[in-house]
């Protein structure tokens, strides 16, 4: 279960992905993967969260990092780019945000 | 505090709005106040977090509601229509997702 509260010492990646329709699923099933046999063990993963637009053609992965660096060491590991370069194949772009959690209400 | 789960039976907003930096903290305020006056209120609402990016370009409203019809009715209260107008006239675009989440690691 993934928490979103501003009472946390964590980063905020939303990482936007652009895809066709068709290769929606086959993109989800690349990030799963990665987050599962890969990303999961990395020092300072906090969680991943991988959601389907209603119209297929966005995926969204809302993710948590105990800090910003610890995310871009992530990104320069060689077995996490092999899983990039999947997912970068079957994408039409991705546009990740890095952020803080200003206010929730719920 | 929000849980994001594929247990739940919510639906998922994914809001990134473009903004001048110099803009960002008003469009913040903006946001929060019309969560905070009004929103919350509305049937169907279970969550709202509100994000800032790092480079202060981008704000994000990740948002949580019962159902997709709940988060439509809501946009067309006139109370709301007042807060969105405030909104638009800070930001320069704005890129609502409607989505579901597949998969979360933690």
């Amino acid at each position: 279960m993934t928490e979103i509260s501003t009472r946390q010492d964590v980063m905020t990646l939303v990482n936007v992905i652009t895809v066709d329709p068709s290769r929606c699923d086959e993109l989800l099933e690349v990030l799963v993967n990665a987050t599962e046999e890969t990303i999961r063990r990395v020092d300072g993963f906090v969680s991943a969260n991988i959601h389907r637009s209603h119209d297929r053609r966005r995926v969204v992965n809302y993710a948590q990092w105990t800090t910003l660096d610890a995310f871009n060491a992530m990104r320069s590991l060689p077995q996490v780019g092999e899983h990039l370069r999947q997912a970068a194949e079957l994408a039409e772009s991705f546009d990740p945000i890095t952020c803080s959690v200003v206010h929730t209400t719920s």
